[in-house]
Order: structure tokens, then sequence, then C-alpha cells
């Protein structure tokens, strides 16, 4: 013992983090670990052969700890499996059953489901279940995914920038692609493949036309072929004026014949390489990007001559929602709303209208977006924005799973118990074609996402993907066991902190539905007072409207009336303060500074209250992690501890800066006790950040 | 044995990379690898403390073999090793002793040096020594370096991207800098201590004035903590207008008080964060970058205002004397000449003169530059570039060290047997102060410098600038020993193919001294008929003067007379073709395509033969390669394989375009048997590629 222990010592291997938290741990192997020293003894028996079965078989190998029953991976179709009457109807075909059976005489534990998609996924389950503290004797297992579309969009540009990208360059070093296959390509993979994300968009949605052309769909092409087996097709997004960019036509009109001609080619092209290809992804009329409406069509004119270039392969078109400034200028809310719902039933079979889980744009928080139950005749995917744009970037702890939950479990009050996860997966209305879109935090930092705890929320939003239905508690508590390790001090103190962490953000950069109110172009840090950008709804002065009586954008009926875009049991309750929930007041209404609110205290003093909460709960969550030093790595605790260090400073930058900006427009003191800011509003508005990354456009 | 082998095939640990090809290596330990699984049971004995010692200490511990005798580590002025009159003198502060002595009775190792840079060095030197087959029983080693200042140079910007960098980005964060100690940064430190590099400017030469704000002067004194232990200081590329942009002065004129004062009292500053702070590099005048000639004055004048302002902290300068397009419309190649030459004598004490390796860029092949030996009284350092931005960037294999060695065993011509080496390292005038720098081929891509062989060029540089008079062939043994193992045939075919590799890149991009024909921006591939850019000397067809007659830029009497610029003896040589070096003639003189060469055949036939010397010399590299598939590491040695098939392509790519392009103005066959290019000119013309790394001007 004492010999290997030496070896051991001498190697500094990774895989030992878990038992020997003085190694170093550079995150790389998320939370994908195995189960090392003994792993590799498990007896792993595969029947049948393809490339994703060999995966199935080669991860159980690779992680099954010492001990577990011999395993069978198999597909429903395989010799002896169908005889044991299992229940493998409505699987479909990414579905598994992980169950003890006998077969051949032998007490096996059987993955398998009605194809090797599924297998996979099933072993991954079976990982899962037994990283999370589940005995293998006891395990069964049986899912299918309730969303088909579960799909990562990587707003990842052609020069290895990424929009919003605070993880580092792309994963995608388009420039040695095709002929390089980094095996960063197959972890990538693998990873998605663990939770169930079954579709990646290579590129940024401000789309260059580059990426249409025949060199980019042969890079494209070799990364399909790498993410094949592990079940994930790619789509790409496309420029919609590249008849005119690449093809020298005189228009993009999507009534044109020849533009439609060119975009049939086009996707006949692309198809021609990758023969699986899964679609396109579209931003169009916004933002500056082209779209069908600079020539007069709709957007489902657009969606419709894209759907049917790609219909005769199978492939889809994704049109995103997200679109402002054209139609209505009183309320950039109501926008997406107002362009969209007129076209429910206008929609191609083969198109998904994405709509972000708000109407603004992936803030801290956002009531659901009024079009979830508004279009029951078209399949709305949901976009979520993993990677935290407005949530503290990289560096700040902000665990989303509330934030996706929170949308997903919201009632659209256009059904009795209708949730907007019900219109996601398709069961409000009996869609077939589904989807979740997550804007991705990856990049090509060793640890992938920036930090840690930021790849629990690429976790999360896989887990919430497969199924809607999930709770975010019991998905932190899934990742933390399998990041961290089981032990129960670990599991407990980690989840605790990511608990409240989102809300905490929400309160340290403004409470009760305030929104949009971060500094510009980069979106790093306070900047409520910004009122000098060319269009009104660039400012966050557009979206506080504070005065020196109150706050608030109002949107009852006696503003802009967004609240009526929503099902009339929802709309009476949000038309006024008093029936609004006061988490979302103010982004419906312009209310008093001194208004009462349900405890008794004024909006000020709550207001307040709530920044000094936020950011007491960064102060929390470093002495929560300074617990778990003996337990956890070196590496991966010191950089969490550092980073907790910058979100404490940093939350308390915002709470200053609002509070001095909201006391330089109402003029009223602060409570008694409560801090004043460090400095005054002169200072916080004087500070620059020109080099924040993320900020390509 | 068989359960270890079991054990150890589970790790897939890194460090098995040599016994056991099949494994992955992802390149990230450079030559720096540990002898496991015998590591750590060699004695190590340290005299004496202190950072640098403790690190000398782990660092022998980390990797001396089982079986080495004991092992001490001291300083000269340790107790009892004055004793040994061992001899110290002329080792300075960085040499090192490595010898066989008996200390309190027992017989060790020792490894020592003046001061404690010394000793680190000297347990790098012995680590290096055994691991390329020296024996712990007879090793004996004493080393001093013959330059003083042996400097990275940095073009990394602070957001992230680097210019001419093919790596990634980046290693530096600026965002998560002071907080954030990345493990990298030690890791990097680490590296450049094993092979004597002593300083790295941070930043790029096209530097923002940011870099000098309070903000970011944290971060560089954090890096420069990181890195004091390793014996490296940091320096910073300074913007000679920051007493306008940051200081709100009116002028950068050097001679007003105002700004001198503003930059002493800014050197002042950083002198506080950074003790040790090394000094500032500064691109004047040079490709739009403010100097001191905006205001009439003087790049002495320039220099020796900085100068000033760093002198009372022990500070330097470094001075790029890279200009062009000011003094001289008629010959780039005379610019930096012509105006610095006459200020030789002008410069203070603490100024070096930063002088590229040859008049234009960088190359694939230049003479030396004709300052070296024109400026005795001003010492100069020479600038080389280890990133590859002319010698196909990251994927083409071309080991520098002849192109460095080239240069530096240059004979000036100024006195008998004089070289540019003298130059450099200072013998040949008695200078103190001496440098050497080279542009960082270094990024956050995970094998550092984008390919294994690329590792190479930084591990020259570094023992090169250390030594300048070792040899490449030499450097490149130990680095194959070091990175591959001592397998005699590993060391032989990797060298076999290292040697001539640099050679290659020159054939197949243009011989005979042909130079600045690549595309235009990116640099990437080949523009040999670009001519409409907006200034003369940015255009290839400046420098080739290729016409139906011949080719060459004519720089003898009849033109622009810059081989007068070389010492008498030397621009006789070069005044006429007959005595001009063949490699170096087209550089020098414009001759007719049917010039008989030294081999009989007219130049015509002669180029044409070296392009397909250069392109058959990749087909040999990927043979060569091929035999090692066994001995190298799967992930490694793949990675090379498809970089390599990358380069045939491209060298192939380069030979055609020329040719087509050739053949376009003189209108001559190709010889008998020669292959014709692929494609015509206007499909080379017509090649586009907006998104190649590394363009960030």
């Amino acid at each position: 013992m004492k010999g290997y222990r030496a070896l051991i010592g001498a190697l500094g291997a990774s895989w030992l983090a878990l038992a020997s938290p003085a190694f170093a741990d550079d995150g790389y192997s998320l939370w994908l670990r195995t189960s090392a020293p003994a792993t590799g003894q498990a007896a792993v028996t595969r029947l049948g052969d393809s490339a994703t079965l060999r995966l199935a078989e080669s991860e159980l190998r690779r992680a099954l700890p010492a001990g577990t029953p011999p395993v069978v991976v198999a597909t429903a179709a395989a010799p002896g499996i169908a005889a044991l009457g299992l229940p493998f109807v409505g699987l479909g075909d990414e579905g598994y059953l992980v169950r003890r059976v006998t077969l051949a005489g032998r007490s096996v534990l059987l993955v398998a489901g009605n194809g090797d998609r599924g297998t996979l996924y099933g072993a991954f389950a079976l990982l899962r279940a037994l990283g999370t503290g589940d005995r293998a004797e006891t395990v069964a297992l049986r899912s299918a995914p309730k969303v088909k579309l579960r799909v990562l969009n990587h707003w990842d540009n052609l020069d290895g920038t990424v929009e919003r990208g605070y993880a580092g360059q792309s994963l995608w070093d388009w420039w040695t692609l095709p002929d390089f296959d980094d095996p960063r390509y197959t972890d990538y993979a693998r990873a998605n493949a663990s939770i169930g994300i079954n579709g990646t968009v290579l590129n940024n949605v401000n789309a260059k036309t580059d990426s249409l052309t025949a060199p980019y769909i042969a890079k494209a092409a070799k990364l399909a072929a790498v993410f094949r087996p592990w079940g994930i097709k790619v789509y790409l997004s496309a420029r919609f004026s590249a008849p005119i960019e690449l093809g020298g036509l005189k228009t993009a009109d999507p009534r044109d014949p020849a533009v439609a001609a060119w975009w049939r080619a086009k996707s006949d092209e692309i198809y021609r390489a990758i023969p699986d290809f899964g679609g396109f992804l579209v931003k169009a009329n916004s933002e500056g990007q082209p779209g069908p409406r600079d020539y007069g069509a709709s957007h489902a004119d657009g969606a419709n001559m894209l759907a049917a270039a790609v219909a005769p392969h199978g492939g889809i078109v994704m049109w995103r929602a997200f679109v402002y400034a054209e139609t209505d200028p009183t309320d950039r809310a109501k926008q997406a709303y107002s362009e969209f719902k007129p076209l429910d039933g206008r929609f191609a079979d083969n198109v998904l209208v994405q709509v972000k889980n708000g109407a603004i744009d992936f803030q801290p928080r956002e009531p659901f977006h009024p079009l979830f139950g508004a279009m029951p005749k078209t399949p709305l995917m949901i976009e979520f924005q993993i990677t935290k744009e407005y949530l503290g970037f990289a560096t700040h702890l902000a665990y989303l799973g509330p934030l996706f939950a929170e949308t997903l479990h919201a009632k659209t009050g256009r059904r009795r118990d209708e949730t907007v996860a019900d219109v996601v997966d398709g069961s409000a209305e009996g869609h077939k074609l589904t989807g979740m879109a997550g804007v991705a935090n990856i990049g090509r930092d060793r640890d992938w996402s920036g930090s840690t705890f930021n790849q629990a929320n690429w976790y999360a939003f896989g887990r919430l993907a497969w199924d809607p239905d999930l709770t975010s508690e019991g998905i932190a508590r899934e990742w933390a066991a399998q990041t961290f390790g089981t032990d129960p001090q670990v599991v407990a103190t980690t989840t605790a902190m990511m608990a409240g962490s989102r809300e905490a953000v929400v309160d340290y950069t403004g409470a009760f539905g305030l929104a949009h109110l971060m500094a510009t172009g980069h979106h790093y840090g306070p900047g409520p007072w910004v009122a000098d950008l060319a269009r009104p709804e660039w400012n966050p002065t557009y979206y506080h409207r504070a005065d020196p009586d109150g706050i608030g954008f109002e949107r009852g009926r006696g503003g802009s009336d967004a609240v009526d875009q929503y099902a009339p049991s929802v709309a009476r309750q949000l038309a006024r303060p008093e029936t609004t929930p006061e988490r979302e007041l103010l982004w419906f209404h312009h209310v008093r500074w001194d208004r009462r609110m349900a405890d008794g205290k004024t909006l000020w003093e709550d207001l307040v209250a709530h920044y000094d909460t936020g950011v007491g709960y960064v102060a929390g969550m470093q002495r929560q992690w300074d617990t778990l030093r003996d337990k956890i790595d070196a590496e991966r605790w010191q950089k969490t501890a550092t980073y907790l260090a910058i979100q404490q400073r940093e939350a308390r930058w915002w709470r200053d800066a609002s509070l001095a900006y909201w006391m330089s427009v109402n003029h009223r003191p602060l409570p008694a006790g409560v801090a004043a800011p460090e400095h005054d509003l002169a200072w916080y508005k004087a500070q620059s950040y020109p080099h924040a990354p993320g900020h390509t456009s």
C-alpha cells in the first residue's frame, strides 16, 4: 500500500481529486468522473453493433465502479430482449430502460433503448444514478425525452471570438478544420450526450455568409461526423441575405423563385456533405440583421421558404421571434408578440418559432414571454441564455436552474394549469416537433464554462430540455454529487449556495422586476443612468422610468397595455399593481417610491433591503465555500474562492452605484442603519471597461 | 506486474507517454517531463532559503530519476561551499556550476550559482543534461549567460487577441487579473526559466495606453509577483502618446518638461507596484504609432527621455529600430539604418536599440540587418520572431534554429571574424547591457505554441539567448530528446526533419532571397501579384520587381545602394551579383531570368527546382514522421501528421500560385518534366481567407 501511495502521489492525476482534495483538478472532466482506481473491472457485454452502441459500452467500461453486476447494452431489437416483455413502448428513438433482468440464465443489468441513441442515454443515466448514490443492485430507470430538439446555440464567430462568451475562444478551430480533429470535439459531444443534448448550432445568430460557403460546409461536416455517434446533429445559423452576398442575386425576397431556388440548391449542397444536417436557425429583421421584412414579406414567408428548402431532406427551421424597434416604438416588450401572434397557423410544418424566455432579453428576472400559449398552431421553441451576459459573466456564481424552471413552470392562463413547459414540450397542443435552445456558455477555457459552477448551468439546461418538469434543486444535487463527490456535507453546502444564487443577482442588480440596467455595449456592471443612446430602447432609463415620485415601466392598461398580451386571467392579475406579484411589480407598473409593500415597508425601503440581501448572500456563499476548503481539490477550490471575492466586490458595486443613482433621482435618504454608497455617483459613472470580454458586435 | 499495468491502463495519465505511445499526450508538458514512476526518490538537500532556491529544490525533486546520487542545491555563499574552491568567478548572478563534490564527508552532486537564480538555472541544466542522455555519475556543468536580457515580446492585446498569434488567445486573462492567479502563469514562468528566459514584455508593441493605467499596472504587478521567483522580470510596451491620452497634456514632445515629468511620475507609480519592473519597450513612428518624430525630435530624444524616467529605479528602455516609409521612399530596407545610424552615441546608458534580424520584416530568409556592427557605441538588441507570421502560421513545421543561428553567426565585416552574435552579446564593443528579444509564439492553446514542433522554436530562442554560439542542430537534439524521449531513432528522425524544414519554407515560398510575397493583411498564403495597396512598400511587386526579362530588387550601387550600409568588405561582396551568395541574390540584385547560376542552369530553372525541392521536403517529412507512429504518443503523433498534410497541400499551393504568376510575367515555359500548376492564376488570385488568425490590426 505504501508503494502504491507513493506511485499515486507521483502521478498527480486528476481522477484522484475526489479522494485527495490536495490534488489539482482543472475542471476539464466536468461532471463526468471515473470511479478509478477500480475502474474497468465491471463486466460489460454489448449485443449488436453500431458506433453509438460501442460508445455506450465504452462509457460504462470507463466509469462503472468495481462490483457492479454484469451489464448488457443492447437495443430492443437485439436477440432475447423482446422476449423479456419490457415496456419499450413509448420510449421513442431516444428513451431508455435500465432494468435488472435474467438473460440467458444470468442475472444482468440491462441498458437498452429502442434505438442505439436511447441505449447511449441509458448508459449515461445509469452512471448518473450510480454517481449520485443509487446502488447498482437496485437501480431501475425508464425515461424518454419530453422535448424533441435539445439544442445548444453557439454564438461563435468564424474568427474565433464568441459573442457574449466568457470562457475563452470558440471551441471550433475553423482554421484547422476540416483537417484537424481536435480530441476536444469528441469530449464536447460526449459531455452533451451525457445530459441528452442532441443538437448544436455551430455559429452565431448574427451570422456571416461565409459559414454557408463550400469550405465552411466541409468544416461543419467534419464536426458533424465527430458528433454523429453521440446522437448530436449539426445546425447552422443562416444569414437571410446570403442569396445576394453569395449567390449574386439582386434580392433575398423569399417570394422570389430565384431566391427559393438558391436556398434549395444551397441546402442540397449542405445535405450532400452532412446527410443528417439538422437545419437552419435564423435571426431576421432584428438588430440590423437582414430578413423578409426588408421586402415587405412576413417572417412566415421567410421561414417557410427556407423550410421548403430543407424539407426534402428532413430538415427544420428555427426562426427567432426576437425582434424589436420595427413595429411598436411604445414598448419593446410588446414587439415580438405584435409581430408573431398574427402569424399563428401560417408557418410550415417543419418550422419552430424560437422565443426567448422573456420579452426583453435574458434579464436576471423576466416574466414569461406572452407568446407562450398565444400561438397554439405553431410549435414554440424556448430559448434560454446559459452564458451569463446579464448575470455576472464567468465570475459570478449564479445557478440558473431556478431561472429556467421559473419560466417553464409558469402558468400561461390559457388552459387550466397549462404551463410554459406544456407549450414547449408540445403536450398543450399535441405538437410533435418541439424544442428547447440554450445559448452556450462553452469556450476553449480548460474548464469549458469559465468556472466550475458555470458548468452546472450547461448541465441544468440539458436536464431540463430532457424533462422540463424536473426541479432545479434536484438537478443541482445531481450535478454537485457528480462534480464534487457524494460527501453529504459537500453536496448540501454547494447546493445551498446554488439555490439562492440567481435570486441574489436579481437582488444586487435590481429587484421587483427592474431590468436592463447594465452599462452599454459589453453589458458589464451597472449603468441605470445611461440615457444618451441613439435608440430609446437601448437606454436603461427607458426601462426603469425612475422619476422623483416613482419607478417602473407602466405596462398596465393605462400604460403600454403589454399585460393584455397575456391570457385574460393572467392579464387581469397583472393589470393592477395590487394583484401583480411583487417580484415583477416594476416590470409591469410605475409605482410611487413610498408605495406600501406587503411587508408594510415602502418600496424604496424594500428595494434598498434587497440590494443588501443580494450582497449579503454572496458573503454567505463565501463563508459556505470556506467550510469546504479541505473537501474540494485545491485548484477548483481556489479559483471558486477567488471568483466569489470578485463577485462580492461587484455585488457591492452594483448596489452602491444603483443606490447612488436612485437617490439622485428620488432625493430620498437611505433607511436608518443602511450603509451609504462607497463613492459618489460621478465615480460610478466614470468607470469604464473598454476590454470587457464577449462584446463582439 | 499485471495488476500494475491494469492500473496504469486505467489512468490514462500523460506521464507515461514516453513509455507507452498509445497514451494521449496533449503537449502541455512541453520539454519538461518527469521521470516517473520512480520520481521523487532522489535525495535533494537545500542549503539556504529563498523562493527561488525552493523552486530549484522542488524541480529536482519532481524530475530527478531514481538512482541519482544525493543532490545539494546552494549558492556560493552557503556554509561549506566557499571552502570547495570552485570556479564561481565569472559566473555572474545567473551562471551555475554542477559538480560532484565532497561535502561534509559525503559525495554529492552540487548545483550552485553565485545567486539563487543561477542555482535555479543549474537545476534545470542538470535535468536537461540527464534528459538528453548524460549520466548523473559523471555530469559536470558550468555556464553563464552571454546575453543579459533574454526577453519574450508578447504581441498580446488587452482584449485577449494576439497579433500574429496562432496558438489561441493571450495567456494573460486581463479580465480576471489581478484577482485570479491562473496556475498556467506559473507553468509559463517555469518553462521560461528552464531555458534561461529572464524577461517578458506583456503587451503588444502596438500598444494601448490602457496598459499604463492603474488597473492594468495592478494586473501586471500580479504577473510580476508570480514570475519573480522564477527570475523573470516584467516589461511593458509603452505608447508614446500616453501623456496626451492619459495625462491630458497637449503634447508628447520628449523635450517638453511636462512630458518628461509625466513619464517620471508614471514610472514611479509602476515601480511602487513592481519594484523590479524591467522597463519599457517602444515602437515609435512606425506603422502609424506615435513617436518623437511627430514633434521633430529624434528617436534618441524619445528613448532618452523615457530612459531618464526609469533610470532611478534601475529600469531600461528597449527602443525598436523597426521604422519605415518616413525618410526614404526608395527602399524600405534602408530606412532603419538611415534613421538610426546617425544617432549612434546619442542614446543614454540604459537604452538598447532593438533591431530585427533583417531589414524588412521576419521573412523566411533575410540577410542580417546592416545596423549590426554599424552602431558600435549603442547596445543593439536583436529581435527574432518566434511566431511564424511568414513561415506557415501554427501548422507548418519549420524549425527556426537555423534561421536564428544564420543571423547570429553572420560576419559583419566590421572587424576580423566579428559576428552578429558578437555585437549582440556585447563582446564586440564591451557593452554590458545586452539583449535578445523573441516575439512569442505562446497562447492559451493546450500545447502552448499551436503544435509540438513550434515548441522547439520557443526552446531554441531561449537557448540561443543564453548562448548565441550554440548550434541549431545541438539545440534540436536537446529539445527532441526531452520532448519525445531519448530513443535514438526518434531523436535522429525528428532532428532530421527539423534540420531542413526552414529551408524548405524558403524553397516553397520563394528562394534566392525573394521576400514579402505573401497575401495582404493576414499574411497567409501567396500573393506575389498584389500591386494595388496604398503604399508602394506594402506590395509584393515592390519587393520582387519581376518583369519579362528578370526579377529581384536591385540594391547594388546602380540601384538603391543598400549594400553600402554594410561594412566595406561585405558591401564589396554584395555589390555585384557575381559575388553575392546565391541564396540572397534576388534580395540584392535584379537579374535576368536566364542568368546562369553556379550549377549551370538558368535562374528560372533553378527557381522552379527550389519550389519542387521545398514541396518534396515536406513529403519527406511526412514519410519520416510515419516511421515514428509506434514511437510517439497517439495524440501528438496524429496532430503532427495532420499538420504535415496541411503543410504539404499549402507548400504545393505556394509553389503553384507562385509559378503561375511568374509565368504570367516572364512567359517562359516550365522546364521539361516539371508539373504545371494545378489551377490557373485567376484561381489563385481568387482565394480569400477573411478569418485567418493573428490578424488584429
